[in-house]
């Protein structure tokens, strides 16, 4: 145990330490970068975190974290409403914005089904992802899941789930990364990738 | 850029991701922590920052960081008072502690002499340790700094500027790190260790 002979000190680095991956050495590091920092800057550290934490809500419809009630891209006019791509969480929309690539709204179900984890269908939002669908004006529904077990299993149970209703079910396609050597992918990714293997022109764009 | 559909979200991402050593990535996963967090962990947490930031002092006497005008390892009576380990900065006050091998006052520097970075002597509580240790009722100052060419120059500085007042002057032993193979130990700090030998007596305490 450290000897501090500051309390004030000493609870910094023990609040600091709290956060994931971060150490005693490298909690009292942030700590004295924050002591270098002037006292607005501090304030408006603690305020962007307390704000985040007491004022961020989930989106009623997406559940993609928001600042309103229905989120900002719920409410772009511009998007596509008949798209909508389920991820698992909030990263996954960042990095599917990030790509600028997708204009459809989104459906977070807050995980992936896991039963090593003891994460069933019933504490992800896929009741809310079925009625949203069942109520029409969808015309696709992509599922961007992480290509693991628990990935493959979440894209099967949702495929049960929404059987029979008038929509066309996609996967995003797995395969050999962009800028990868053909000879260094892994067989079951170079496999899938010959399998499902597109149309020249059409891949290009 | 990321295209954040939440402005609490991105102000602390943004806020966290100034902490040294957190990047993006680690940010967004540091934000979604604390708010899996309740409301009163993530109060506690700003807080601590907050009240560290606006009330942690530096003590009068050593320079170390403090609660109150005089810190608590100067303020403790059963503290040997006529020796003083002088060193760099609060981590190394730290460290020296948790050996709880010292039972002496400190000084922290502040820093060390590094003329590539523009650090001189003035930058440095310098004049206060001399003014301390020339008060009197001081047997012994130690020098813990770090063998580095900086540590090295500012020992000599201190040498010095601490000249002829009726001190013993000290440094730390520099040698083989206890536990380490001496065969992998470099030449320089092998050669020191031969040289600054100890009584095998002396060195078993």
């Amino acid at each position: 145990m450290d000897h501090f002979s500051s309390q004030l000190l000493e609870r910094a680095v023990n609040a600091l330490s709290d956060l994931p991956g971060v150490g005693r050495k490298t909690a009292l590091r942030l700590a004295l970068h924050i002591l270098r920092q002037d006292r607005e800057s501090v304030q408006t550290f603690a305020s962007a975190i307390l704000d985040f934490r007491n004022q961020v809500k989930y989106c009623k419809v997406c559940h993609n974290l928001s600042d309103t009630d229905v989120c900002e891209i719920c409410s772009q006019p511009r998007r596509n409403r008949r798209l909508i791509c389920v991820v698992e969480n909030v990263q996954n929309v960042l990095a599917i914005e990030n790509t600028q690539q997708y204009d459809g709204l989104y459906h977070v179900l807050g995980g992936i089904i896991s039963p090593m984890d003891g994460i069933g269908p019933k504490d992800l939002e896929i009741d809310s992802l079925v009625e949203r669908v069942s109520a029409g004006d969808v015309d696709e529904v992509i599922m961007a899941l992480s290509p693991t077990m628990e990935g493959d299993t979440t894209c099967f149970y949702l495929s049960r789930r929404l059987e029979g209703l008038p929509i066309r079910l996609t996967t995003i396609a797995r395969g050999v990364s962009v800028g990868d050597e053909l000879e260094y992918a892994d067989e079951l990714t170079l496999g899938r990738s010959i399998v499902n293997r597109v149309s020249f022109h059409q891949s290009s764009n």
